[in-house]
């Protein structure tokens, strides 16, 4: 594998960030990849664990000479972000970001970029309940899809460049727009998430099982959850105040659905509960048959080497 | 270890009884262990694959002279087996089942039951997403909880021979009662597992997001709920009838607190998402503290060996 851009600077040193980097480092992608975390601490982390090639005390530093800046914040600090790295940015450089939302982001940063710095959002869908500089593993997109959203004026070099460095980091690419990104992951991920944390708050809350029966007898159902449920909260407390409407309207036809299935409980409808469950069953086939996910126990999750 | 119970019957061929015969058999706990199913298909591949001692075509061939006699059946097909069945039960043996609501399976099996045989019913915290006699494996049960629930006119003998076969096939080993059993499980098993049904029945009916994209880029939220979802349509529908009440207030609390959510997300309060969320967190933790699961990405399954 060949250099893609000379310098990559990752603004924000959690889990993608830092996986990003060792799988930058695995196929040799960048001559060089700068950091900069907000927090002296994670800096210092960084810098012990070896994790950038060098490691900045400010945005601008990092991005100072940039052929790609990464933007790996929280999508609420994106804005902010850029506003401050904007003055320092190499003309002609390519801004992108790894926020689970776009059309926010695309709002919060787009304005901030100075004419002839080009602008391609992106999001990979990959990730653990982990987060910090610690967190990252080089195989942490193998396989998995990275989601690119060009601007409609944007520069289509760019956009295909961005997408050589994500398959060399193992990932498959595929472009859609924004505001169809936002609903697609209104449905795969963010809907979803907020279930788990509300079941998770349920169960806490229920004063006549403690906390300890909760925990002991989690069965697998309750466990799945718990994992989804422990995801950054800053992270996703941003997700939800940016991609608001789409999640709402989501949330609405799960509450409906589940009114439903309600009700044939409560009315002993058994082959309706039957139907159902034998559709969901099939949808999951598909998903193994897509080869997004697998079979095996670890559900094709990668392990971090040691 | 030595032999608990001289002869085993395993009635219905399923995850759980295949995996309570390759667990018996790698601590030796019974001298023979005969099964029975009621598809001929069934009882043809579980003889190929050398699945239990003897196979075979009736239930009352397989209970004759059986020590313990274990209802491996759905919820709901408990009390016409346990009908078919009592004639043949030796004196003595003991009854116990492994369905996953425990004041049903009582109320149906109880009355068929001869005076002078034991009724231990029993709940296996552990299972997969698979099903069907070649779906099991000796290592299902190691280090999750078997929960008894004696019945309150019971020979503790009886329980406490039970207790050992678990502890022998790997599990830890708790006491609760029917009801408070029913109300524990639905808050960690059934409603997760309904909640999860219902979201991937909702992206299925989105009709501008496609089966396909669904399928494709389903994040790490969704994937969990699709294997949940992916569960023995006959075994859950079963759970729902007859855990109905515990069942549908756990819903109506999660709706409930979903709705605050909601709210949140709405009206922008970010504050509220981030404690929620932060709180959750810590629950998660607790799950891992208290053995129940690991921090590693197979979330500690156990890998059936090829």
């Amino acid at each position: 594998m060949s250099v893609i851009y000379n310098r990559v600077a990752l603004i924000g040193l959690g889990l993608i960030a830092s996986s990003m980097f060792w799988a930058i480092k695995r196929a040799g992608l960048a001559a060089e990849v700068t950091g900069y975390a907000r927090s002296p601490e994670t800096r210092d982390t960084a810098r012990r664990i070896g994790l950038c090639d060098r490691v900045c005390d400010s945005a601008a530093d990092a991005v100072d000479g940039a052929d790609l800046v990464v933007l790996c914040v929280p999508v609420g600090a994106m804005g902010a972000v850029a506003q401050d790295i904007a003055p320092a940015l190499k003309p002609g450089c390519t801004v992108t970001d790894v926020g689970s939302v776009k059309r926010a982001v695309i709002d919060a940063v787009g304005p901030h970029l100075p004419q002839g710095v080009h602008f391609v959002p992106a999001h990979p869908l990959a990730g653990t309940e982990h987060s910090g500089p610690e967190s990252g593993f080089a195989t942490l997109f193998d396989n998995r899809w990275c989601l690119l959203v060009p601007m409609p004026d944007g520069d289509p070099a760019a956009t295909d460049r961005l997408r050589h460095l994500w398959e060399g980091m193992g990932a498959n690419v595929d472009e859609m727009d924004a505001d169809h990104h936002d609903l697609v992951l209104a449905v795969t991920s963010h809907a979803p998430h907020l279930i788990a944390y509300t079941m998770v708050g349920v169960a806490d809350d229920l004063g006549r099982v403690t906390d300890n029966e909760v925990i002991k007898y989690s069965a697998s159902g309750f466990r799945d959850f718990t994992r989804i449920a422990a995801s950054d909260p800053t992270m996703w407390r941003d997700v939800f105040l940016t991609n608001k409407d789409a999640t709402l309207e989501i949330l609405g036809r799960f509450t409906e659905e589940l009114f439903t299935l309600q009700r044939a409980i409560r009315t002993g409808d058994g082959d309706m509960l039957h139907a159902y469950f034998t559709r969901t069953r099939a949808i999951r086939r598909g998903i193994l048959e897509a080869g997004q996910d697998t079979s095996a126990p670890d559900f094709g999750r990668v392990v971090k080497p040691d």
